[in-house]
């Protein structure tokens, strides 16, 4: 996205570019907290009319503001296209669909009818947030976390990999053994469920082996993942440390070759061998 | 809370207040266990008084002890405010606050009636074990580890804020997975709830999926919340490791090779021989 | 396995050789995608076969795809055994049996009938995917982990034998303590079976106390388990640490002031500034 | 216990003593041995007595065999005691109470009769198998681990003292907020049993809150214990760590001061200044 494909925006649309897009000037701030609230009341709303009680007693009220919503968020949408450099690479942007996908359901429901679960997908709203987010103080240490996931993203993949393996192999182990004296472990799939049930500690019970060596197996499981948990800590733990220890780095730039990165220690550049 | 503030107190109001207020003076130190006894005393009686077998059988001897534990605490409480150098700042205080609503609700009780589960609220005399807590050798550690909480608090809060949205997102997609097929997923609400449950691997069991689709994408929710775990651990590992490490270092420079990086039991420059 | 015990292979031996047993050549590398793709197929028919209702409506396809997939890895199999330098080796290795293992039942059940939990070993295809696993990028990653878990194997075989001594005892305990008043605690196998669902956190809900006595007692081994989960934890997270510093350790010393402890991408020294 | 109250023994004492007590001749291992193996088949009859198809099936078999270990352990007791060299000292030491309580109960049934429950204490034989430890080559992985936990001991007790408040305010609240629309939650105890059994992440699913209040609560509590595991993993790690560090340090001794534990990089000792 070079700079050359921006289109002009006039003056009035430029000042509306800033308010919406950037977070730095005060009415700018004060769309966002309102964009906030905005989200989470509809999220609140969209919540509570899932409950059958709710629905009866409150069902004028939450149609009513789902619309008021849904009116609000369409026109920011619109907003943002007609005040945006590149509407068309808005449009298709992550952020963008969301966006467009969040406002949708009330007008399909509205023409088609009946979708009533297509109306949870406005649950979605909530990602929107994730944009706003760059209002928050926390924003540093959120790019911490992330950079952290990221550098050991690689050892989770094959951490997970492994994982999904094991508990298909253990599941089918496990419904060999008990499928015969147990209603609960009706197929593979299922005893893989029940796998990765018991190796992640979750155990809800609504599948638990009845035989001794089902309940042998199942305890050699527990132990095996209650050890295993220790895998993914032990690689963010060391990833953090990593970060950790270069943010205490050395910011000075090298005066010569203008590099960066050096040791709190150093005297002379390690890039060129000028004197810092 | 500038000094001349003060009021001035009585040589006999000084001397209980630092029997009260300070635990330096073996008297002092003695009122702290007298009063740690009595408030365990009194939490104990608490919670014996809802089982309903023994306050059946027991109920007079709780009344009894009730009022007893209330009579001491209100003198107590009125002593504190007696031989305080600003009364008025220790009723407004945390403390005071905790002082006081711990004796309330018998009072309230007597006059007004019925109000059972107001008397719960004396459980909350569990909180004036912090106060007395600074009779204890284990201070230094407590100290250390809210220190390293409090430096994680930043990263933990945007933690806890992630995996908020997550669940909700995550509890509404399971709605509309389970919804139809079974009777534990009423509401987004509670879909929300069993997804907290599911993801902090605690796995109660008194809502679970039963359809294949459920059933594979909670598997996957279990193995996210597996590898999530490691986040909070990762960080508060992380900064636990600084803090001790700042413990242990030791900031003298030899004065002849002007190097640093001694540990703190040397007396001479290990790296040229000198007196430090 | 001295090399003078490979028999001598045909040209034409030799280049499938290359293709079925090596990876660095496009059609080696064909080779391990169709036999991924092959495995991961198989698994997933064994897996969805064992679905009653699926069974009953694709019963044909089934037996069809099961009986194409045997013939498929049989033909491997003697290809691998025609085209090895060591034949006996080869069928007698870990990867051999499996290998044979992996079509044997689909024969065995043609043969003899019935026995139908036999096809369930099928799944252990699974395991052949280790070896093609040199295909894939992740294979560093999962080296340093498989390392890091190796160096802390015996610390963990310590632990875990600790945890089950543990396990037999608490749940000897809780079999005297609940026995008489719990439908749930028959045995002390079972007892010990609940102590590992307990102490792993994993918690079923199968069996749980009733009586005062051992709630309170479960309470205290649940935190027992809470604390005792950071020790696998800290064995792992510490051997990772000490490995990703070795990985990054610069052993080269400056030619001038002959000290060390540089940067791998360091070209000059950061003491005087020599080239490196 | 200073070696002037040994008694003397007679050659043949001394050399029973040898192989009773110490473990590094052949015929002393060879003891060790054979006594793990007793211990083990003996709690292996323990709980198999226990399931009652078993027991009735092979009752007089268990009998037989639990008088045969008895009558093993006794004399091997009498003997401890014959060739020790404070009697006396061995009889009311830890592991001379536990040799006896693991032999008593069965003259104690005989005797007396029906105390059922008495005989699983011969599960603490298993115990003993910590004094056999010395044996196997683990024993500097134990002594680590130990260690490790032995440094944390004040750190995790104060955080196991603050978990029990926080378990007590947490079911006293919860109780509060459920006990009027729920079965489960009869009194404070059973509540702060389920908040035990909801912050460790065990959750049984044998009490779980039904009212929307309690199940947000609930939430709460679950994601504070997801946040709370990471502090003793912290504590733990953090220690181990610290151990490891100092194992990698350097073994030399000052030739002048007689002192060690200098740094790898040192030249002169830290303590005197003289040339390492």
């Amino acid at each position: 996205m070079a700079k050359q494909d921006r289109r002009t925006l006039t003056p009035f649309q430029q000042r509306w570019h800033n308010i919406i897009f950037e977070a730095d000037t005060p009415a700018g701030r004060l769309f966002d907290i309102i964009l906030l609230a905005a989200i989470l009341l509809s999220v609140i709303v969209v919540m509570m009319e899932s409950v059958a009680s709710m629905q009866q007693r409150y069902e004028r009220l939450f149609t009513l503001l789902e619309w008021a919503f849904t009116i609000v968020f369409t026109l920011e949408y619109l907003f943002r296209v007609w005040c945006s450099y590149r509407p068309k690479a808005y449009i298709t942007s992550f952020y963008g669909l969301i966006d467009l996908l969040c406002i949708l359901p009330t007008y399909v429901e509205f023409i088609f009818g009946g979708a009533h679960f297509l109306l949870t997908i406005r649950i979605l709203r909530l990602m929107r947030i994730f944009r706003i987010f760059k209002l928050v103080p926390f924003l540093n240490e959120s790019k911490q976390l992330a950079l952290a996931l990221e550098h050991s993203r690689r050892k989770i993949a094959v951490f997970l990999f492994f994982i999904l393996l094991l508990t298909v192999v253990l599941g089918s182990l496990m419904y060999v053994i008990e499928s015969a004296h147990n209603s609960g472990f009706t197929s593979i799939p299922v005893s893989v469920y029940w796998a990765v049930v018991t190796l992640t500690t979750v155990g809800y019970g609504d599948i638990a082996p009845v035989t001794p060596l089902g309940q042998a197996f199942s305890a050699l499981i527990m132990i095996m993942g209650y050890a295993i948990i220790a895998v993914p800590t032990g690689i963010v733990t060391v990833e953090m440390s990593r970060l950790k220890d270069k943010e205490d780095v050395d910011l000075r730039v090298c005066p010569h070759c203008m590099r960066e990165g050096h040791d709190a220690n150093a005297d002379y550049c390690k890039f060129c061998g000028s004197k810092l």
